[in-house]
């Protein structure tokens, strides 16, 4: 196999780089921190931008376009939303080239500077703001429910393809309500999609939580947040939903006219989910031979390779793969029939296994005359043969089991890495020998939490909304705890 | 009606203005030159968008992702394209902001200036030619066929709405060939796919042809172009297709090993249709009363309106609109049911002709009792009682009807707005009193384009690809012209 991969147990880190690189998903561009999303990647990524945008479409939202460009004074009216994306923004500052006198390619044109500096949207909350001020006027505007799908730039200083990149893609929703109780409904509901796509397409359990005040979104009253468990034991934040009072709209002066005749600030909540999905389905699932795809977001479920000798066997076995290539796409099941002859069987194997093809139909001679097709599960990498009779059916059934074969084998080993812990020493040991999900009481102090980070690196991923809820006591400072929270070391 | 419009004959520029801003489709933002485009702009966007990606896979290609930015030297790196998109880029030279040290707000950090200046895309060869280079070894890597859904920003001083934005959205697609003929095949195809697109959804008459050299992309060899006729005479283009030779594969040092076994540089391709193409929509077709939306782009096909005084009225009426909703949505077509009492009829009929619906269906209690309906067709303002037995097959096949009426009444104006002249008397005088398509001949220089452009603001649109091709005398200069050409004042 040409395109090897370095083993997770030798080098995590680097195989997901060479997974991510060779599986054709995506590759750093010449342009520090910003990716290209190659062809395979971005078909897995339309794949997953239809199933949610069908999932707010049905929620009742519609999509909008606001600007890239944010005003720098808007930037400066919200203060905790400046204070935490003033670092890493990219500025425009002037909006012409001219050739250079010394004669060698362009150079800004110093005559052409903007009187205000733009920034690039690393977020939309303040520009969107400041265009609801003119939408809404009465609770008759209200709810307004809007996403975007949209380009965002975050100048971070150590990037890592799809995980954390300067440029990255994501959706953005932006709703406007009128009553404290409707925004929070809101910003749990969408939760609640993110964390039903996560579970029923990405096939990623995740926990669904709140932020400690620490990491919350900057503007937020309250993040809500699902957070899944990657193969080296690390988190990884899959989605935020935020329910941001009235801050924006005071931010950006947006009141109505409520139904009893008052005016009050518009209430406000924002939720996005980015290409950062990708990374964490790689990270999920995958293994040391490529990728493993969830069928539902695989771009190809099923691939046929002939396998043959003689051009009149190809030719025989040509017939019968477009036969059962007709019947699974009569399904809705996608299908490829490779019937390349650059390349040979053991070569195509090797690449479906890397591109993560949840299910691979060999048909050799001998298949012919048997009537049977060799199936073979990228999950398992289980080989059988099957009947071609009522093949169509079997894979149909195969493929839902997968999905939910990916799905159990990624929650069972969330659940056995997932560890309660009553001592720091506890703590630490754990954290350092197994990593995973720590349950742990704490005292919902900045400080503790701080602490906790600059000793182990561990950061309180989500304070879970759903399970145990008994008081405790911090296991750090010994003061009263209202429960566990989770602990890990996160992407 | 309380979103009254200018009229057209009042003033068209204002008429569209008005239009674009009262039917909710976008409005101008806080950032010069940006605009925020609407949910109700943003649906037809995405009928487009699902529409023309549809063709683009149909014909091979597929999307990938490319960074917004480019860095500075790859833009010097093709001369003539540098010189067409120098002038109007918007220019990264920062990554960072801090507080200001006067207090107010926060200001560009000095400190964070970058090495190279990042261009924001004004479109994307550059970028997208230097990563072809390490996708491109063999004829094997051959054709390329990739297409982009991103945006990009050019800075242009006079903007308007979806016409002319400093930042809009679009598709650029981008092929890679092993041979000449085939890129210009490519090219031309893909112009085709454009021209279907054109008069199949948008109902819009458009002249295939190639562009002079003086109005050739930044870049290429031969600009293929659609070019469309608008209500006032005046020409907008609404789709370009190059053929760049092997320009930016020399420009980026793109060779192949041919299958001979020798090395070529690589043939290239780009094309792109934009919101551009929204403003087309909106000024072909488009009323005094509002908008006219071809069926196959209308994000509501039919709207049904209840008519009555009573609350037991309402209730029967609503059950025989659901019934015939149910039958509607049963055909694939989208239907929207207002019955909200909030609003009189009289309005609600006034915001479906400004929203451009193109079927509106009236039932009041008489209708009820006769067992019919009331059927309005928004092209034609036509209204007609019909028995409600039938009414989803007879909607079905009206729709059809008002798609190709709005396609035939444009084109029945284009023609009507075509002119043959033949000297640059007549011509003048035409371009003055009436203005359309006017077809002239031309000696093929640069020098008789510019005269004419100075003297009379009309431009070469396009040296048609299809209809007379006799040859004739220029009737600037009289010297020899191969065919006539169209010339126009153009959006």
């Amino acid at each position: 196999m040409a395109k090897e991969l370095t083993s997770r147990s030798e080098n995590y880190s680097q195989w997901y780089n060479d997974l991510v690189v060779k599986a054709d998903l995506a590759e750093n561009s010449a342009v520090r921190g910003c990716m290209v999303i190659k062809p395979y990647g971005y078909s897995i990524w339309e794949k997953m931008q239809a199933q949610l945008d069908k999932m707010f479409k049905e929620t009742g939202h519609s999509n909008a376009y606001f600007p890239l460009f944010i005003p720098k004074s808007f930037f400066s009216k919200e203060a905790s939303h400046v204070e935490g994306f003033a670092k890493e923004c990219a500025v425009v500052t002037h909006y012409r080239l001219k050739n250079d006198p010394n004669g060698k390619g362009v150079v800004v044109d110093e005559t052409a500077k903007l009187e205000e500096e733009l920034i690039i949207r690393p977020t939309s909350e303040t520009i969107i703001w400041n265009t609801y001020k003119n939408w809404i006027q009465s609770y008759r505007d209200l709810p307004l429910l809007i996403n975007q799908w949209a380009n965002v730039v975050r100048w971070e200083m150590r990037t890592r393809l799809f995980l954390r990149t300067a440029e990255f893609l994501w959706q953005e929703g932006h709703t406007a309500h009128a009553s404290k109780e409707e925004a929070i409904a809101e910003a749990e509901t969408m939760l609640g999609v993110y964390a039903t796509f996560a579970e029923e397409y990405l096939a990623l359990p995740v926990i669904k939580g709140v932020k400690s005040p620490n990491e919350r979104f900057a503007g937020a009253i309250e993040t809500y947040c699902i957070e899944a468990l990657m193969q080296d034991g690390k988190a990884l934040q899959a989605g935020t939903s935020h329910f941001l009072g009235q801050n924006f709209a005071k931010a950006f002066d947006v009141k109505f006219q409520t139904k009893e005749g008052g005016l009050d600030f518009v209430w406000a909540t924002s939720w996005g989910v980015s290409t950062r999905l990708m990374g964490a389905l790689v990270m999920a699932h995958s293994d040391d031979n490529g990728l493993v795809l969830p069928p539902k977001l695989a771009p190809i479920q099923v691939v046929i390779v002939p396998i043959y000798k003689k051009l009149d066997e190809l030719e025989k076995i040509s017939v019968k793969a477009l036969e059962i290539k007709k019947a699974l796409e009569a399904k809705g099941i996608s299908v490829k029939f490779d019937n390349r002859d650059t390349h040979k069987p053991g070569w195509k194997f090797a690449e479906y296994e890397l591109k993560g093809v949840p299910v691979r139909l060999a048909i050799g001679p001998r298949d012919f005359e048997n009537g049977t097709v060799e199936v073979a599960r990228r999950d398992t990498l289980e080989k059988n043969s099957i009947p071609q009779e009522g093949i169509a059916d079997f894979v149909e059934k195969l493929l839902a089991d997968i999905q939910e074969n990916i799905y159990r084998k990624a929650y069972k080993f969330r659940e056995e890495s997932t560890r309660t812990v009553d001592s720091y020493e506890e703590f630490k040991q754990v954290l350092e020998e197994k990593g995973g999900f720590i349950l742990a009481h704490w005292d919902g102090t900045t400080e503790t939490e701080e602490k906790i980070k600059e000793d182990t690196k561990a950061t309180i991923r989500a304070i879970p909304l759903e399970g145990d809820k008994t008081e405790g006591k911090c296991m750090v400072t010994g003061k009263p705890s209202k429960q566990r929270v989770i602990f890990a070391k996160a992407y």
